[in-house]
């Protein structure tokens, strides 16, 4: 890489220094090492002073010792220390530093003077600083791992992916590293835990994001925005182009309060965040579980859909249960999303597949059908309501058992494809066919959920996403 | 049983007859009597005029031919033929059927004739009817499982437990006998799908599961309620005795009108409904994952917790992660729940857990404690938090790791146990460990969920029930 940024030494630095490796296995220094000599693809350079070798590397007591050698240092030692190891870094040339360590600004006056020292050695040197308070970044393509949990093989597990996720506090980063990154429920381009932000902010690791090819879809968990006036101006950039799907805390008096003792940064009044945040056309959820679950959604089809309807609102379900489609109506409504009336020519078409007695309408309750023309009936009813030019986007409900082994998949596929329309699928019946059935669906770029709330919420972020993209 | 009502002979009946047996691995019928010759412990009879022999038993070709031996008769044969086998049933003394057949009511003119014939044989006869388009019931005691899936083992699976399931639409309650009651996801007393009530009634199963003492809380789905009237004469009965929610869908003019093709029944004007289920203490949720997750939590914890303050709404977290805590904040304001400030003598007693730097708060941000005192500054600070005369109820967010081997269960056990009072707790982290922290939390009656909505929903609810305790 001839022409890198300083962000470009984050995420693909040519070599690292690990300062505070150890080779005791109960440290999060030993998992750094470890992690990077086995999966890092440069150099890797252990430094500590009270050691020799660690892991068969010959170890450095300091960065001084290598200078001109060194891209990146990723510093995992306490927190008094670390300004000491700033300036051997600044000194011997390297570009970024990953500081993990916690111990600053979040525990009072002592760290906040620890804080502002190393900002002085940054804008002195020219050193870029990430964290600290953080687990530090992923990187898929190239490489690289700098958390302080041990994930073995994690440049095998973690395949190249398209979403990037910005994550603020330290411990829900790693936890969501190992629950969400490492067990493959999504594919990542990078993960950035940005930790206390004393250089690198939110919005350098989101420009970079929103610039990066490999990146078609982020998800963001802020507790702060320091910068939203440069925050804003990056989403506004992204909109229809990638989609931007934020958790952004503190909407309450006590929870900004309590956001501020944890992070000692300014949470902004959420009246005025909410709105500059729809206006950037941000989507915005308020757990975490709908961030990940819109991030699994994005990773699978970045891209915006076909619409219908200048409104994008309007969906029709296909069911194998008539009771499903009743109560997802009512989740459809309370989102302000609606069911409308299906075409003449679609109710037609379905009425060829419907049993006589049963006439046709959205929800399309497809189990009569089904028992009397075989599962062909379900792909033929989905295909008819993919044509309609009333429909936006369409939930599944399909039962997952035995049955599945009769399940016209790849028509499903084909139908969803020649449309390009949104199609969102909830599962539910026999556990041990839900991996079949949303491996199946994941092929097509449809996202599956176990809960029908879910389904309509990533339904509507699908299509507010596609509405910002045709005004694009 | 010397004093059975008409419903015993549907939960608890001596003898059975399975019509529509059959051999074939392929059908229903074939689940059935396979389900039922392995796990029910009086006689079962097979029933099939082309049949000699199924599985090894003797197969008669009418009921009639079993005059005086059979209590309740499992009847899945197409719909035309269901009355004759009803009067069968009525000529041969039996005293309860249960309906899985489809094609009655829900298929137009055809199916309302043969809805009334059954009926009228029912009416004359005394001969109590359960469905028909269901999958019939479950009780863990005595043992019994109609259900036309197969379920080897099903009476070694599904030990006794404490909640009793309503469900109305027949693919749901199939679904749902998978997923969540087989599975082990709560432990039932009772699971009853009511299909479409030609006779057996949501008002009837609800009053027997009312005064049912194995069964503890009842969660129901239901797409109709008949008999608005019995219904909450039943529900009022129950507040504050035993926890009933309730999913009711229909909410919107487009799902009410689907309701009413699928089932063939009236679905009610939803503020009556709303206005009328909130009044007869009810806590009414929107979507089966809420349903299926207070049916875990009020089958771990069915009785009142004793709360602080009169209104019940005072919440407190205790949380490894200060970022979790914030974001927890927002959604129990959301739910109408508040966060309030701690008592000076609770602050007092975590100051002396939590580092100098850092002033206590609620959020009780603890992960600085177990950092500066190891893992018993958590089970110290829920101690100090349980007694707090503020306090209703508590969340706890720990994280999911190795880190678990150390946590001090047992000691927050002995806390939540004192205290009396409402615990729920997430779960993030290392899924390897999610098992581990689920096992452990539902000792001392701790629902584990990994998303915050289900945490919050879950404490509003229990709060909600001890309320109505108190007045009750």
């Amino acid at each position: 890489m001839s022409n890198r940024t300083g962000m470009d030494y984050f995420f693909a630095p040519g070599s690292v220094a690990v300062v505070g490796a150890t080779p005791n296995k109960a440290k999060g220094g030993y998992n750094i090492i470890a992690n990077m000599l086995e999966s890092f693809s440069g150099p890797v350079y252990p430094v500590n002073p009270s050691r020799e070798e660690i892991l068969g590397e010959k170890c450095y007591s300091s960065v001084r010792e290598l200078e001109g050698k060194v891209d990146m240092a990723i510093v995992f030692v306490p927190a008094a220390s670390v300004p000491g190891v700033l300036e051997d870094c600044a000194a011997a040339g390297v570009k970024t530093a990953v500081l993990e360590s916690g111990g600053f600004a979040e525990v009072g006056e002592k760290g906040k003077n620890l804080t502002r020292r190393c900002q002085e050695i940054a804008s002195h040197s020219g050193l870029r600083l990430w964290g600290p308070n953080c687990t530090g970044l992923v990187n898929t393509d190239p490489f690289i791992f700098t958390p302080f949990m041990r994930a073995p093989e994690a440049d095998k597990k973690l395949a190249p992916g398209s979403l990037g996720i910005i994550a603020q506090s330290g411990m829900l980063a790693a936890g969501f590293t190992l629950q969400y990154v490492l067990s493959g429920f999504f594919k990542v381009s990078k993960a950035c835990a940005i930790g206390n932000k004393i250089d690198v902010g939110e919005v350098e690791v989101l420009r970079y994001l929103a610039e990066d090819p490999k990146t078609k879809a982020v998800v963001a968990y802020l507790e702060s925005i320091d910068d939203g006036q440069g925050f804003l101006e990056v989403a506004q950039g992204m909109a229809g182009k990638k989609p931007l799907v934020v958790l952004k805390s503190g909407r309450y008096e006590e929870s900004a309060r309590a956001a501020l003792s944890h992070t000692a940064s300014l949470a902004g009044t959420d009246e005025v965040v909410d709105g500059a945040l729809h206006q950037a056309g941000v989507i915005r959820v308020h757990d975490f579980l709908d961030l990940m679950n819109l991030g699994k959604a994005f990773s699978l089809h970045p891209e915006p859909f076909n619409m219908a309807s200048s409104s994008g609102n309007n969906v029709a379900l296909i069911t194998v249960t008539g009771g499903g489609g009743v109560v997802t109506t009512d989740l459809i409504r309370d989102f302000g999303l609606q069911v409308p009336e299906l075409e003449a020519k679609t109710l037609q078409k379905l009425s060829k597949v419907f049993p006589d007695w049963m006439p046709p309408a959205n929800p399309v309750d497809i189990w009569p059908a089904i028992e009397q023309k075989g599962f062909n009936a379900f792909s033929d009813s989905l295909k008819a309501v993919l044509e309609d030019d009333r429909i936006d986007g369409v939930i599944l409900l399909p039962f997952a058992s035995r049955i599945l082994e009769h399940f016209p998949f790849d028509e499903i596929g084909d139908g969803v494809r020649c449309s390009g329309k949104a199609v969102v699928s909830w599962m539910f019946g026999d556990q041990r066919y839900f991996d079949i059935l949303e491996d199946r669906m994941r092929e097509f770029g449809i996202p599956v959920f176990t809960d029908l709330r879910s389904c309509v919420l990533t339904l509507k972020a699908f299509l507010h996403f596609s509405r910002l993209a045709r005004k694009a």
